[in-house]
């Protein structure tokens, strides 16, 4: 019997023993040297691109080959989120035992748009939702499952909302992150925005009335000044008008896993529906956003829809997670949140956000105390908002220049009208001396301006 | 100076090298031994998450100890979408290059929302995407960005084509992928299904009229049958109405880039938005969906929204991926496809979908030489639909036994009201062999029923 394999070659050349000895190598290598590196990246746009050829190679060429430009051509244009000194946004690091649950899940290839084509992706999933949600202090049987970033997230709450109400405005603060207006022109559906108070939280009178509302988003953590919309009297509103209540806790529910942070979860066993980002600040690589809801019979009425081709045997027993959201196709997520669960173990997990606190603590202090500095909002969790005192053109040119030096990386947002920067740290790999350096950094660049 | 992580120890035990050389070893095996194992888990609902505590741990455990769990506890529950008779559905394989960029793609952990969190990737993006529509035979210009999962690649197009038209109504076929009314019904638009012919292809006269279509998904490769609708006409229709033509070859796309294969994308040069995934023919594990568009312009009008954090100096001369689509955090999904093509080529591409088509090939002969058993639709590509004669429970039973049996796994679907097999050939490890067994088993278990 011929073997098509005979007939027409097509498996690559790469060895996964001994190729992938040397990708893990590199990747090892990486982690050693990348606080040595620039880390935004000092490319200009079309660097990357024009470094690469403009078609598809015919033949197969070996795994080195890729490593070389990966290096050679990539690694320039790579702005390296893994560095200690990233402070933008709000910083993500891989951990060393997700990187190579990464591997694993790849080599399994599991898709669990059914129970019964991924039944371990499926069940652990189920069981690292309900590990994290006892971490994070929440009620008993929730519903937890993973979606790909709290962009979606927040898409399916309020799908699940509008399904759930029939109603069809959406209302946040100013200070909600864009994922929630986004979602409401994607679905076509109304948006109202409430002022929040002077430490930018959502104020509660200012809610107005809700009896249109689907949902209501609330924040725990806003992206730019991480301060905590006030829970309990936003359910207190949601409950009397029959709003669901989705509480964005993408950033600082990872925080909640410390007693000392809980009282910023107040009120939020009381929500629908809560979204956290494990690829944010809970050592998980992109990406693994972690939504639970407490009323999963309306997800399921929102997006259950099993076609012929989906029926099978088990469908009426088992939990096919793909009934819960958005997308059919699910790639085994949850083995890298097990593996960063079981290899840092909850204490290890506490340590990393302490160690985080206890910097942006410091760093707030040290701008605090410098005269000609300022800060600019209250700093609930590991990021701290601050400026050189006077116009916004001189910050903001500070900012490129901090950044342009390679040094460090920040990035800023507007606070009460006012360009403002922002630190913000939760890399595993910081250390005190990486804050202080970029300390150093911004007194060097402010004196130069 | 103190360094917290004395203070907090937070890092996990894991060492990358050693504790990845096993990871390693773990992947190379399971790739070896995944012929020998059965096909499709034989747990029961319930099983897997039975063996799991139901706490994360409090200290750290060494990866070992996960490793010893994936085996003891996971792998049972594993359906191995690896395994060369893995026949159901559209069978996807992780190739060995493509694994270990999941690894490369993790340790560097990019989030790709602008141009500068990840020039690399971003580039990259667009450069792999360029190389595979030009493998396609894709008309030169159209712009390309991955998505998670098809789902999700249509629910963008469904989305853009609602904001370029201004209507609110879906149009497709009854064979169409379920995916086209989930998105429907998540965006609150009406759903109008045409009937298909004979042989599972859109009507074109069946149509109506398209004055209030703001889209049509027609498709290249039906989940069912894999049957290709006349996009000619469709498009003819689309163009007189101003109706927006999205076209799904999520999993027969891939066979475009044989020359033999490219009669099934006459008129896909006329289409607004295509869909292929890479995650299904073409060798890149999950998630890798990949949708062009020729109206890029209407896509960043649809989703293009920059709040104040994410505005950078070169928001102006750099394109930012996430404003083509839902999402505003994306992983490094290139690395991987980049990988696929690099380490394969486009000729190694070529054998595997000619090695699936040619084991397809004679599978249908074998089935329809035999006495008692009939093909049930046209076979276009590399799935092959059958029956056994006799009524639907028959076949529903032979579909349990041949499952159950481990050795193989096929799914079903309805054609013309009868219940029928599926036979799906793509994965990179199956050889005549394989479907030689299959073909084995399914005469064995039909003369034991």
């Amino acid at each position: 019997m011929s073997d098509p394999r005979e007939l027409y070659p097509r498996h690559a050349v790469t060895d996964l023993r001994a190729d992938g000895q040397a990708a893990l190598e590199w990747s090892a290598r990486y982690l050693e040297r990348v606080g040595e590196l620039p880390v935004l990246a000092q490319v200009r746009p079309g660097d990357v691109r024009a470094g690469l050829p403009a078609s598809a190679p015919e033949d197969p060429e070996p795994f080195s080959a890729l490593l070389e430009d990966l290096d050679r051509i990539l690694l320039p244009g790579v702005t390296h989120w893994q560095h200690p000194r990233f402070f933008a946004y709000f910083p993500t690091s891989a951990s060393e035992p997700a990187i190579l649950a990464e591997l694993l899940a790849a080599t399994l290839n599991s898709v669990a748009f059914l129970w019964r084509t991924a039944p371990a992706a499926t069940e652990l999933e189920g069981v690292v939702l309900d590990w994290v949600a006892e971490l994070l202090g929440l009620p008993a049987g929730w519903h937890g499952h993973i979606e790909d970033t709290a962009s979606t997230s927040t898409l399916t709450a309020i799908i699940a909302a509008r399904e759930a109400t029939g109603r069809d405005l959406v209302v946040c603060s100013d200070q909600t992150h864009s994922a929630a207006e986004k979602a409401a022109r994607m679905l076509g559906m109304k948006l109202r925005k409430v002022p929040c108070d002077d430490v930018f939280r959502l104020d509660p009178a200012a809610l107005g009335d809700l009896d249109e509302a689907a949902v209501l988003v609330a924040t725990v953590g806003t992206t730019a000044s991480t301060s905590v919309d006030p829970i309990p009297a936003i359910a207190d509103a949601c409950e009397r008008a029959g709003t669901w209540l989705h509480v964005d806790a993408a950033y600082a529910g990872t925080a909640m896993i410390c007693e000392e942070h809980r009282w910023a979860f107040e009120g939020v066993e009381r929500a629908d529906s809560l979204v956290v980002n494990a690829h944010k600040w809970m050592l998980t690589p992109m990406d693994c956003s972690l939504l639970w809801s407490r009323r999963p019979s309306d997800l399921r009425a929102a997006f259950s829809l099993i076609p012929e081709f989906l029926r099978t045997p088990d469908s009426e027993d088992a939990l096919s997670l793909s009934e819960y959201g958005p997308v059919l196709g699910r790639r085994f997520r949850a083995l890298k949140l097990w593996a960063v669960l079981r290899c840092h173990g909850a204490s290890g997990l506490r340590a990393h956000v302490r160690s985080g606190v206890a910097l942006a603590t410091k760093f707030e202090r040290w701008v605090g105390e410098e005269p000609g500095w300022e800060l600019c909002a209250p700093r609930p969790f590991s990021t701290v908002c601050f400026r050189l005192q006077g116009d916004d053109d001189r910050n903001r040119e500070l900012l490129d220049r901090v950044n342009a030096s390679g040094e460090m990386f920040i990035s800023h947002a507007v606070l009460h009208d006012r360009y403002v920067l922002r630190l913000a740290i939760g890399g595993l790999r910081t250390t005190e001396a990486d804050v202080a350096q970029a300390w150093d950094v911004l007194r060097r660049e402010a004196a130069a301006l």
